[in-house]
């Protein structure tokens, strides 16, 4: 089950060329998206209603896109205009359109009512084309649901298990502690102190620095993760009672990732990591990626196992532990919200 | 659904060499066909009576081909004639054989009831081992249903678009016009004009030169495609007030193709070009061969995404256009067919 | 269906390093096995019982494996003993644990009621480990039901077919002889002589040696075949009035192969071949191997394809003849025994 009435992320904006149209499934929907010859984004039902080939096959025509099998053309509110040897294209002849915004170098989709889709319920990506932040980016497809790779950006002492050798630095402080969660619109705010750990070696920071680092996400429907960290020296968190710290740090960086569900069993997975370049040069932010890169793959490894085990268990009972608690929540919001928009889209149809 | 008291290609003669059976799927039936060491044809069930092991992975042994799990051997008429070390064969000791011709370079089975075989509805290729003509020949597999493939062959106003750069040249002729269509012994006719286009590349025309072509098929139950194309000066068409026409062209083309089921999912095609060996070299003959392989090319991958796109459809709905006149005739012959051939099949059960 | 109440070889005793976690897939379900530090082999359920993730990709500790997801960690009873940063443990933080056993070289696990597992229902592997005694050893994966692989272990009769070139060695013998069965405790006693055949190519025997060969072995459920060759002069086998042989062979061999299931549609097969060192060279152990390895080959290739005609029958149904008697006495003794442990497995749940 998805929450329709939600913008997901169809892909970097650097991802969909004037004229070369991508084929995308987002909910188990084909889509296809378009930039036209103006540069606009577009994105219609990967489907003509004609023979049902797919329209990402098709061709640009100004604003619109034609469908190569018989040539029936289509404008970017999905009407077709054209039907070939034929004077007359009734109404009932269009495809579904989806409303599509350009922000933060993403490509959002409204899936549900296009009534409804509100441009301020896009989550702010964190400095995506700051130009004062370095931005790298990336991407990962899963053999697994969505709600495998909420599950895994919701508890993240995984990162002394999964990720021992590469996010989670040797240190069972993820592991061990536990964060504070507080509900914001739309999501959760999970927050807490990783105590007298390393610096990240990408900041090459004199030998044997450590910090206190603070690290605070907002967890976004349907699945967006904008982390922040501020690493401090050691004993801030102490002098701050574990709350939130008020200085400067001595470093912060950013990373926004978009997890958007393919079908059921397959999803993709959008991120950057940005650093400030007062701080960094851009070879530490590129080594930034590559660990990113490495770990992302240890998540991979994980969740797709695990999906497959989830798969072949004919009742799966999970049992609860405590750093558990963002996980439920957000599925406990996310089931509120799809819950609330049923009788909506029943009296829509 | 298929139709079974029918006539399937399932191959082309040289496909099998004596002694070397090959298993053959069609209408979701395991066949093994097999040439005897006397050079006949025979088609078998591909499943051991005993332990349903695969016969084509038997020897054949004079007109007869021995299963090789546990040695039980059969004649052409599927009866089991030796059980290694069993005294007595049971009558009931059998497999369903499958009467076949050979014809025309291809092997033809009958799939439904054999008392209704007749070999006069197997239809006439075009050409086919004729010494005044040279014939290239191919094969194609899809993961597609025949009837999208049939549908396909049944509407060449897709020819402009699949086609552009290939077989439909740059022209919207095929696209716009439209064909007469006429009944035929289990099928149809459609014929039409394409005008004022140029002639193809492989036949060493002067350049520039452009014809009237008159492109008339007949399209055979259950999936049998024979199209002879006739060129002439420009002004031809217009000349015979857009009807056939009488005279001597300038040449003459023929392909002849079938398209056999494999199962629910997948389709085989077999297809030949034809041309005169008084007007082409062997060389241009080949040429046309690569140009088919092309455009048979672009038809596989739009069909199989039409495919894919209709299978993750729940209620696939096609809406009508004026080009799917003669595809919906051929549609509800065969549904007529099949429908007429259920009481005689529960009858014979 | 599957027997529960029963030990299955789930591998070769050095299949399992200290330290190493394994997946195995038995009777469907996902089993990890490990070596602990002390080198006690243990075996659970692959499945954490938090987010289920699978814990063969766990870390040995001790005598433990922990979870690398969330970090929990298990005993070799099953119990979860640790859960990072919660200070209980609830006792139903558990997951399944295998009674193992390592014996004559394999790892055995007992799949049924743990209270129920009895070390003296695990077949004893003829010369395995025995010091006087070369062994070679091999695996096999099938596509194929366990079954289908019984069956063809218990008729031998394939051997003049699907290896007539290898273990066959061209004779009808086994194609045309029927063997004496015999029921033993859990199990089937098979017997014949092979008359006049050549002797083994890797025993370097002079040439034109032949012999008569007592064959005769037990087929042990669930699937576990123990072959022990007798081979005399020429003319032994009717001395006896083709009964069991008295005096002392030329030469022995044996084999012990275990047929073990994944699952419904997919089977592992262990194998070994000992040759005594006081006939044969190592060379010779390893060239009996290489005819092995072809031969199983040769058994894979049949069966799989087997399976595969029988997944695509609807209602498919076996011809019988005299040459499945043993297999069907087997598959009644199976049905017989699985039909009594179901009273037993409801009791218990």
């Amino acid at each position: 089950m998805f929450l329709r009435n939600c913008w997901y992320v169809a892909g970097w904006t650097n991802d969909f060329l004037a004229g070369a149209p991508v084929a995308r499934t987002i909910l188990g929907e084909p889509i296809v998206v378009y930039r036209s010859e103006c540069g606009d984004i577009a994105a219609l039902e990967d489907r003509c209603c004609h023979r049902l080939a797919p329209l990402s096959k098709g061709r640009v025509e100004g604003a619109d896109l034609r469908c190569m099998y018989h040539g029936l053309k289509f404008d970017a509110s999905g009407q077709c205009i054209e039907i070939p040897g034929q004077g007359v294209v009734p109404p009932r002849a269009r495809v579904r359109a989806y409303p599509s915004v350009e922000q933060d170098c993403w490509v959002w989709l409204w899936m549900g009512d296009p009534a409804l889709a509100d441009r301020a319920l896009i989550p702010s990506a964190l400095n995506h084309g700051d130009p004062d932040w370095y931005m790298q980016t990336g991407r990962l497809a899963y053999e697994a649901s969505y709600e495998l790779v909420n599950d895994n950006l919701l508890d993240l002492s995984h990162l002394s298990y999964v990720h021992e050798n590469t996010l989670g630095r040797n240190s069972m402080s993820w592991g061990e502690s536990r964060p504070t969660i507080a509900p914001i619109e739309r999501g959760l705010r999970i927050s807490r102190w990783v105590c007298n750990q390393p610096g990240p070696a990408y900041l090459d920071l004199p030998p044997g620095t450590r910090v206190d680092m603070w690290a605070s996400y907002d967890y976004v429907v349907a699945g967006v993760f904008l982390l922040a960290t501020q690493s401090f020296p050691v004993g801030t968190a102490a002098a701050c009672g574990m709350a939130a710290p008020n200085g400067e740090p001595l470093f912060r960086t950013t990373t926004s990732q978009a997890v958007t569900p393919i079908n059921e069993r397959q999803t993709i997975y959008y991120y950057s990591g940005c650093l400030p370049k007062s701080l960094v040069s851009e070879e530490a932010s590129r080594q930034q990626l590559v660990v990113f890169e490495r770990a992302f793959a240890e998540d991979n490894a994980m969740i797709e196992a695990q999906q497959r085990v989830i798969h072949r268990t004919p009742h799966p009972v999970m049992l609860g532990t405590s750093s558990d608690h963002a996980l439920n929540q957000f599925r406990q919001l996310m089931a509120h919200l799809i819950e609330a928009e049923r009788p909506k889209l029943s009296a829509a149809e």
